[in-house]
């Protein structure tokens, strides 16, 4: 609410790497008051010809503000930049990437301390900030209060999708968002690999496996609704006996082409274990559960 | 051309399963006199009732028209079911999945015996077949003129995409694509089983998932224009050095979760042995090199 007001509510922000210095330029072309700190002192002075206002400490920087953002490369830099700081009223919103669990830490840690703690993953990097059609945003999750206090203010650098009140949220979701993509990207990267000796132009491929993964990836919604039901044959089309079948034509085509089946192989084993389970008619869900122990 | 005038191309059909029987009903519904012939002549008769002419023997079915189409269950029966029989002047499509190799053996043994050759790889699972909204579509690769000929008659159960005169592409291409989907699945499949454990609807992350895969698939054509180029450093975003010192939080997060790290393993592997070889200022591109042998 008071961020509807004229004035802007003023941010210090900790970290001015590639992702910081990012972030930094657009709250201070939106009009907030800045307060920077940086380990490396000139990337701070940097920022300062567009307004930011440095500070020489870590903990001078904290005391400017209520509103404190934290960039840092890892947990461990977060705690030796925050350790001995007073925390006590703050509103603290830790951009640095972690586990779920280092963020649950954290996030106790920050209570502990007086402050209210909210943890974002950023599902975006540098040049997609303040740039909303790039589509970016940030995972954020732990305090709702801070999340409804601070709306406005977080969501001018970048989009923000909260996911809740456990502050391991947004790591998990971000996490996992990722892992899913290395995944995609690791079926691309064989895929290329197959027309390697071919006479096939990488560009007439591309947009073909683009549209094939962007007409596929809605199929997460039946795996979804499958994992919900516990019925993983609901809605099934390619059963799991007919694509078990089908995996010695992608092996096959592999070697043909002089391509190392070391990351279909993986997926494909588990595929395996799960029709030598007996579950031959149901979709490829069932691969879930032999994965979480 | 011929297509154009009131008659339309007389089909003979061999293969009657889940995928035949979905072809030979569009082509029923857009008025083609169809031929069929299947190894149980139970489905046959089951055609019979929607105007199709069930043949006694595949012979007799290969000598009633001039444009076959086989659609069996593999390289296999197609062998079983086409050798010994005249395919002289023959236009022969064959949706058989197969691999490149023996598309390539398949279209030598068909000009051996006088048939033109036309290979494809089905986009598709039957219920999409006879819906153009569904997107699924068939390539086709070997001969272009068997390709122009019977352009519109094969466009009648779901959408063409020709990838060229040689007769393995078609099936190159299938399974380059197949390919990377199950990266992708394997990548959706470690994404829920990371919340398992975790009090978060499936159904909340599938939105969320599916968007970002959606959002990332397009990386492929900066991957294409790398391979392309030579230079695997272009455009890049987040290097490889970077992307290898963020692989410890996915598996950490895999073990906190209770998650086996085997579908992401085998990808940070690769990335680590690039990163290794001196590659660090680079994209991922370069995992696709150590990929071919
Ligand atoms: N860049 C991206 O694409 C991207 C995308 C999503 C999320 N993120 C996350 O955003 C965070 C920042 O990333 P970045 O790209 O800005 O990284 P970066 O360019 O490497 O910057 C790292 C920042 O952390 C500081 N730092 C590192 N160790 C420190 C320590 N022990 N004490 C004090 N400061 C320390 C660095 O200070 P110095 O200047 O003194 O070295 C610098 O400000 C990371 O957690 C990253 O995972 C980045
Ligand atoms: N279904 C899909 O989702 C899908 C998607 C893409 C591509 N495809 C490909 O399309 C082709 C057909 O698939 P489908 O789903 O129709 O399979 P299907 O339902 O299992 O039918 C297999 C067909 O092959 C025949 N057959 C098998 N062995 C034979 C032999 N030795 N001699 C003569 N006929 C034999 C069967 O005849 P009987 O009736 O006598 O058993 C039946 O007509 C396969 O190559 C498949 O990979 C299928």
């Amino acid at each position: 609410m008071a961020e509807n007001t004229l004035k802007k509510t003023p941010v210090t922000l900790l970290g001015l790497g590639a992702m910081g210095a990012a972030l930094a330029r657009t709250w201070l072309a939106a009009g907030h008051p800045l307060t920077v700190w940086n380990r490396t002192p000139a990337r701070a002075a940097a920022l300062a010809a567009d307004g930011a206002r440095p500070a020489e400490t870590a903990a001078e920087a904290v005391a400017a503000n209520t509103l404190i953002i934290v960039c840092l490369l890892d947990d461990t830099s977060v705690d030796e930049v925050l350790s001995g700081i007073d925390l006590a009223g703050k509103d603290l919103v830790n951009l640095t990437t972690s586990t779920p669990a280092q963020a649950r830490a954290r996030a106790k840690w920050a209570r502990e301390r007086g402050a209210r703690y909210l943890d974002g993953g950023i599902m975006a990097v540098p040049p997609m900030i303040g740039v909303p059609e790039a589509g970016g945003y940030v995972f954020y999750s732990g305090s709702q209060e801070l999340f409804e206090r601070h709306r406005e203010t977080l969501a001018v650098p970048v989009g923000t999708t909260c996911v809740g009140e456990d502050a391991g949220f947004a790591a998990l979701y971000d996490v996992a968002l990722l892992s899913a993509m290395y995944g995609m990207f690791a079926g691309a990267a064989h895929s290329f690999a197959l027309i390697r000796k071919e006479d096939i132009d990488p560009a007439a491929l591309a947009p073909l496996l683009a549209d094939w993964l962007i007409a596929m990836a809605p199929a997460v919604h039946q795996t979804a609704d499958q994992l919900r039901s516990g019925d993983y044959a609901k809605g099934v089309v390619s059963n799991l006996a007919m694509q078990v079948a089908g995996t010695p034509t992608f092996l096959s085509t592999a070697e043909q082409q002089g391509v190392s089946p070391e990351l279909l192989n993986p997926y494909f084993e588990l595929m395996r274990r799960r029709l030598a389970e007996g579950s031959g008619e149901e979709d490829l869900t069932g691969v879930i559960d032999l994965l979480v122990r």
